[in-house]
C-alpha cells in the first residue's frame, strides 16, 4: 500500500500553520529520574488535535470544490476539528450526529456555525454519504485518509523537532490517524526512537490485529465498554498498513490506570485531559517495564471533558 | 528610582532559556468574538512563573558566589523555584517556611533537593537572613529584585514577540514582580497595549496604593481572607514604582469570580489553575466593561493547587 510520506507531512505542516496551536513539549519533573514530556493537544482550540488532520484535508482540496462545503460524520472532536476549519475558510460545513448525541457536544458544534444534521445512530455513515452527494460537499473521514494522517502527522514533526534525541513515542490509537502520522514522522526524523501505540484493554482490537497481523474486528458494543470514547474506532486498510509499519509494540491499560492517569495529569501537569487523551501517560504510569528506558514523549491527545466527568474525575 | 530596563529582560531570557519553559500564547474559541490568548505559567515544571526570575537571579550571580549556596524565605512557588533553580546549578539552597506549612508543600521544596527550615510564622525573614549571613549564602527575594523582576519580565517578551499586536494584557498582583516584569517589557516591545494588573478585593492593596499615589499596607489577616493565597504580599518600594510606571490601571476580583475563573478554565481551556493563577481571567470574564475591547492576554500565573482544592473547586 502507497504510505504517507514525510514530504506530505512537511507540506500538511505549512498548510496547518496558524491555525492548529504548535504545542510545546512540556517536561515533566515529578516523572524524575524517568523523563518524560507530554505533548498537550488538549491546549488546542477545539481542545484535541483533530484540527490537525481535519484543517490539512479541507487545505488540500481545489478551491472550486472546497467552496462548496464539507461533510462529516462524527459526535466526538472529529465534528469540532471539521466545523472549525470550515469556518476558517468561510465554507459550509454539515456534520452528521447520532440522535442521541449529548446536547453539549451538538452545542459545541453548532457554535463553530456548521450545520448540525441527527441521524439515527445506526445511520451516521451512509447519511453523511448521501448528503454529500446531494449537494456536492467533500466527505471528511476522521482518520482514513492520507491529508487527515499527514495532518495528524504534523505533531510529530513538532515532538522531532523539540526534542531530536527522543527515545520513545506513546499515542493513543482509535482509528489509527494519529499514531500513522506521527509515526511515519518520527520514523523519518528520529529513526532511533521506539514508537508505541496505547489502547484500553476495553477497546485493544488494534493490539489483537496487529499481533494476528490482520484487521481483527471487535464489536461496537464490546469497545462502548471503555471510559475512553474517543478510542471506540478501530483502523481502516490505510491506517492499518501504517501501524504495522511505524509501531514497535502496543500497550493496553485498564479503566482505573486511565482514571488514575486523567488525576495525575491534572495534579501534576496543571492539564485537563479527557480520559482517551490520558492512556499514553497511564502506560508510561503503570506500563514502563515494558518501555525502553529513556526519553519518553507521551502524547495527550484531547481535553474535551463534560463538566459532570470532572468532578467525577477528579473530585 | 532606577528600574529595570528592556535590555535586563533581554539578558535575562538568554539565561533562562531551556530552564524555563517558553509557554505559548493560547488562544480561546470560547471568548469568540472577544478575542482572547492565555499565556500558560500553569505549565512551567515548577507550575508558577516563579522559575523565571529566581533562576535568572541564581543564574547572574558570579560563580564563587553561588557555589556557597543560596537561601529564600517562602512557603509557596518562589520556594519550589529557588530550591529548582538552585538544583540546576548544583548549589546549595536553603528555604525558611512558617511552621505551619503543610506537608505537601515542604515536600514539593525537599524533593528538589533543598534544606527545608521551619520556623515559627513571624520569623521567616529575619530567619532567612540569619542563615544568609552564617552561612555565606545569598538570599533571593520573591519579588524585591532588579534580577528577579527582569526574569519575569521574560513572560512579556513572549508575549510580544508571539502577538505583537496585543491591546490589553492582565497580570495578577501580589508583590508586583511579574506585573512589573512584563509590564517593562510590553511598555517597550507593545508601546499600545494597555497593561492592567488584577487583584483580589480582598487583598487590593496595590489599587488602593496606586490611587492614592504611595504603598498602603493591609493587615496580613485582612489579605489572608483570599482563596488566592499567592496574591497576600505587597509590592516593596522598587516593584511598586515599576507598577506606576507601567500599568495602565487595576482591576479586583471577587473570591466567587476568582472561582468561576477557576472553573472556565478546567473546562474550557483545559488547564489547572490556582486562585491565584485565575484572577486576570476572571477579570476578562467579568469586569470586561472596565477594559479596551481589543486583543487580549490573561497571564495564568499559576496551578499549585493541593488535590483537595482541586476536588472542591472542580467537584
Amino acid at each position: 500500500m502507497n504510505l504517507v510520506t514525510i514530504d506530505e507531512i512537511h507540506a500538511a505542516a505549512k498548510r496547518v500553520a496558524g491555525v492548529a496551536l504548535r504545542t510545546p513539549l512540556l517536561p515533566q519533573l515529578w516523572a524524575s529520574p524517568a523523563k518524560l514530556w507530554l505533548k498537550p493537544e488538549n491546549l488546542q482550540q477545539i481542545g484535541a488535535f483533530k484540527v490537525r488532520g481535519a484543517y490539512n484535508a479541507i487545505a488540500a482540496l481545489d478551491e472550486k470544490t472546497r467552496e462548496k462545503g464539507v461533510v462529516a460524520y462524527s459526535s466526538g472532536n472529529h465534528a469540532q476539528a471539521v466545523a472549525f476549519a470550515a469556518k476558517q475558510f468561510g465554507v459550509p460545513a454539515v456534520i452528521v450526529v447520532p440522535d442521541v448525541t449529548p446536547r453539549i457536544k451538538v452545542e459545541a458544534t453548532a457554535s463553530h456555525g456548521a450545520e448540525v444534521v441527527e441521524v439515527p445512530i445506526g445511520q451516521r455513515e451512509s447519511a453523511a454519504h448521501a448528503i454529500a452527494e446531494e449537494r456536492g460537499l467533500t466527505l471528511i473521514p476522521p482518520f482514513d485518509h492520507r491529508n487527515v494522517i499527514a495532518g495528524q502527522g504534523t505533531a510529530g514533526l513538532e515532538i522531532a523537532e523539540d526534542l531530536p534525541d527522543v527515545e520513545v513515542v506513546l499515542i493513543p490509537i482509535s482509528g489509527g490517524g494519529l499514531a500513522s502520522g506521527i509515526g511515519t514522522a518520527i520514523r523519518a526524523l528520529a529513526p532511533n526512537a521506539k514508537i508505541f501505540g496505547v489502547e484500553p484493554e476495553l477497546a485493544a482490537d488494534t493490539a489483537e490485529g496487529l499481533k494476528a497481523g490482520h484487521r481483527v474486528d471487535w464489536p461496537v458494543e464490546k469497545r462502548a465498554r471503555t471510559i475512553a470514547d474517543g478510542l471506540r474506532s478501530q483502523p481502516s486498510e490505510l491506517t492499518f498498513a501504517h501501524l504495522q509499519v511505524v509501531l514497535d509494540g502496543m500497550l493496553t491499560v485498564t479503566e482505573e490506570e486511565i482514571r488514575e492517569a486523567v488525576r495525575v495529569l491534572a495534579r501534576r501537569a496543571g492539564l485537563i485531559a479527557e480520559p482517551s487523551g490520558a492512556v499514553s501517560t497511564a502506560a508510561f504510569l503503570f506500563h514502563a517495564d515494558q518501555l525502553p528506558d529513556g526519553k519518553t514523549v507521551a502524547v495527550v491527545s484531547g481535553g474535551n471533558l463534560d463538566p459532570s466527568a470532572l468532578g467525577e474525575l477528579l473530585g
